[in-house]
């Protein structure tokens, strides 16, 4: 402990240190979807938990049927709030790798961003509580508050570690807390800070189909079988209309509508559709009818395809009837959207739609229901509110995001939690995509942010 | 020269040295398709220079645009007939790999069959021919009609080469021929000669989609941007009828409809499509309404899929809208359809399919229309009725055949050459699929049928 020190003091005197650190925790290709990666995920998992104990946290690696848990927390202050701070250190496969300008687990700083996958999705963000945390628990002999931290390795392929473990008993108990802290969410404009209320849900699933036994040449068997390849148009193109609109039966049914609050809410917002699809290479959106960009984006649901696989993908052609045709997809889901009664209808969908000669087998890959806070309630979001102002020179705006934390909604209906999404990233930070990359300047502030809500809970503890 | 021998006596004498040699073909992985084969291209190539030259012709090695020829001749013979045998010595791609039993480039007996990429289609089936006349010329002092090889190394990706060579005047005269015999078809049942008397043409494409300029988050941005991989669902789903008939305009317009004398033909052929079908792991069949299997296959046009690449491809999900996703497709063609005017016609009715936002490229790969033979008017087709009966012991059935080989109309059309289709292959051998195939009974009768067919030229010849 440096008592001669304030936190801002211990903040400014590790920036450095701070990148330093986060750099590192890039390099290693945390890729949970893969197993060839699984080394990687240990490794990470042990990056993570050699810094809560080098913060002086209690912590520990928690095994999951999956990828471990990383779980560290301070002393429990009876009467005072528990903050939990959630985060990933799993990170989205980075291929296609050819369209990397610079390799995706070599951080490379261009104009004040660093590029690297996971750096905003979630390493970086996630790591400003890390350090905010450290500026206090290394400037004040005692937290006046319960700070926790939970890290999972398994946010990008389903969540079922942490999912098992919130469900037992030994992991309510662990992760128990009033407020839960997340950043994997984006700032409404550069410098703008924001305060995220609604989370879609999702529902992702792939479709196999097999024709015949075997590839078939085209000369000899075609014009006679059913090409599983052109099955799989068939089906997936009559999953969504022309329109936009979601074609599986009864999707629409449990959807909440937005409320005129929100669309007011949503339209003032300082937002435009030309700026946002020219940063994409498009000249104009397309989606739902009837719904502004943000609407579609953030309170309707909607299905894609996320990839599709059959024949033949080298170079060249070869004149072959596939074997087999497969479809990865996605629904994301609104509140009160049930992730399995979608399944269920898509299931009971695609067997009307499955043309002759063709099996096929429908796998659910994971799924978790949408979520949306109540803001005029929120015991913490006062709190973070200021801080945020204090930070960024301007209040907070409060928005919805099209993404998915599926084990957020969980932690908020199995915990009681009040859940605080304050994102760091951009719109354009290409999360999932070649080149993401993360603000440096998003970075700090985000120390600083956190830090000074930290701040204010050790506050309004005091008072109690 | 061995003159104490009879060319019979040759054959049988050497069995085991033609299948050696036969098999020291299938072990150059000769994948025209693929960039990293270039030189076991070449090394093919030499090997079959090295043949003819062992044989005492006039070899040379032709270089095109892509993959050499390999050309060799006899004597030129005034007055006789000219004989071209026609093969070619690349092979289609061995993907996927894992469901070989054994390598793909490693020749392995089985059950009286030889597997490799390669063996029936078409290194088994051409060095029938070359060792035929291998037969021939080492047992006999002048052969009394002129034997003329062109083997190419494009078959499976275009036949740019042989095309440019067949089109320029110095190619027209080196292949100028009366009879073009060519091997690269099948029997119609095991033991069963066939002379196949015509073949489907082809018309190859690929389409290419652009959505946004790198792929999404599917929660950022999924509802307000036109997915690619759903517009290339919906625009290839429309390219042909949930009943087989294909939708392109004006595609059925020049088909010549088949002649009740070859419906009857067709029908009387000893055909189950249970059995059919059982051995590709189907139940039963689906095609083009109103026309039996054989005729879905031999003479009505199609449109196959063969192959779709869109998003992610590995393992688990990646919840993106892809930026980009791309089909192959093919078309077998019959006379009198025209690929060029077909090609036209995608292209017309594409444009009209693309849905907003999206961006697109119809690369043509290659085409050829197909041909039919005048049965009733043929110079050699007796001949090599009367080889196929004393060899087989039965008399050959005339087919059509679903599988194109694209330069066989160019030979027709532009040498005024006619051309003889005689197959060893069986429908069964896996042709483009994991675990080719060829009969080793096949190959040793095709080597003598061959070789009888030759000896009939030679006393035809001396009668004249």
């Amino acid at each position: 402990m440096i008592h001669s020190m304030t936190y801002q003091e211990y903040i400014a005197a590790n920036k450095d240190a701070f990148e330093a650190k986060f750099f590192d925790s890039l390099r290693i290709p945390s890729v949970s979807a893969v197993e060839a990666h699984k080394p990687d995920m240990k490794r990470a998992a042990d990056w993570f938990m050699q810094r809560f104990i080098e913060m002086g946290l209690q912590a520990e690696l928690i095994p999951t049927t999956g990828h471990h848990l990383v779980y560290a927390e301070s002393p429990a202050v009876p009467g005072a709030p528990v903050v939990l701070a959630y985060g990933h250190y799993d990170v989205q496969p980075p291929d296609p790798l050819g369209l990397w300008k610079s390799p995706p687990f070599e951080p490379t700083v261009r104009d004040g961003n660093v590029y690297a996958r996971g750096a905003t999705d979630d390493k970086g963000q996630f790591l400003t509580h890390v350090f905010a945390a450290e500026s206090h628990l290394k400037t004040t002999e005692n937290l006046p508050f319960q700070i926790k931290f939970i890290v999972e390795g398994e946010e990008e392929c389903g969540g079922e570690g942490i999912y098992d473990f919130l469900h037992s008993e030994a992991g309510k108990k662990k992760l128990a807390c009033d407020c839960l802290l997340v950043s994997d969410t984006s700032m409404f404009a550069p410098g703008q800070p924001t305060i995220t209320y609604g989370l879609r849900g999702i529902l992702a699933m792939e479709l196999f189909l097999t024709g015949p036994n075997r590839d078939l040449h085209s000369g000899t068997f075609g014009g006679s079988v059913f090409n599983p390849a052109i099955a799989l148009t068939k089906i997936m193109s009559q999953l969504i209309g022309d329109n936009g609109m979601v074609k599986i039966p009864g999707f629409y049914d449990d959807v909440l509508p937005l409320s005129e609050r929100e669309t007011t809410q949503f339209a003032v917002l300082p937002f435009s559709d030309d700026d946002f699809f020219a940063k994409i290479g498009l000249e104009k959106g397309f989606g739902e009818p009837g719904f502004s960009t943000n609407e579609r984006r953030w309170a309707r649901p909607t299905f894609d395809i996320n990839g599709i696989t059959t024949g033949y993908q080298g170079e060249g052609s070869k004149t072959i009837v596939p074997s087999k045709a497969s479809a990865k997809f996605t629904c994301r889901l609104v509140p009160d959207q049930d992730p399995i009664k979608i399944a269920d209808s898509v299931r009971e969908y695609i067997a009307t739609l499955i043309p002759p000669g063709i099996s096929w087998k429908l796998e659910y890959q994971h799924g978790a229901p949408g979520m949306r806070l109540n803001l005029d309630e929120s015991r913490f979001v006062p709190a973070m509110s200021l801080a945020l102002e204090e930070t960024f020179a301007r209040p907070p705006v409060f928005t919805r995001e099209g993404g998915s934390i599926p084990i957020v909604t969980d932690f908020n209906q199995i915990l009681g939690a009040e859940v605080l999404l304050v994102g760091w990233g951009q719109d354009d930070d290409a999360l999932h995509s070649p080149n993401e990359k993360f603000s440096l300047a998003s970075f700090h502030n985000g120390i600083r942010a956190s830090a000074r809500f930290m701040a204010e809970m050790t506050k309004r503890t005091h008072r109690s």
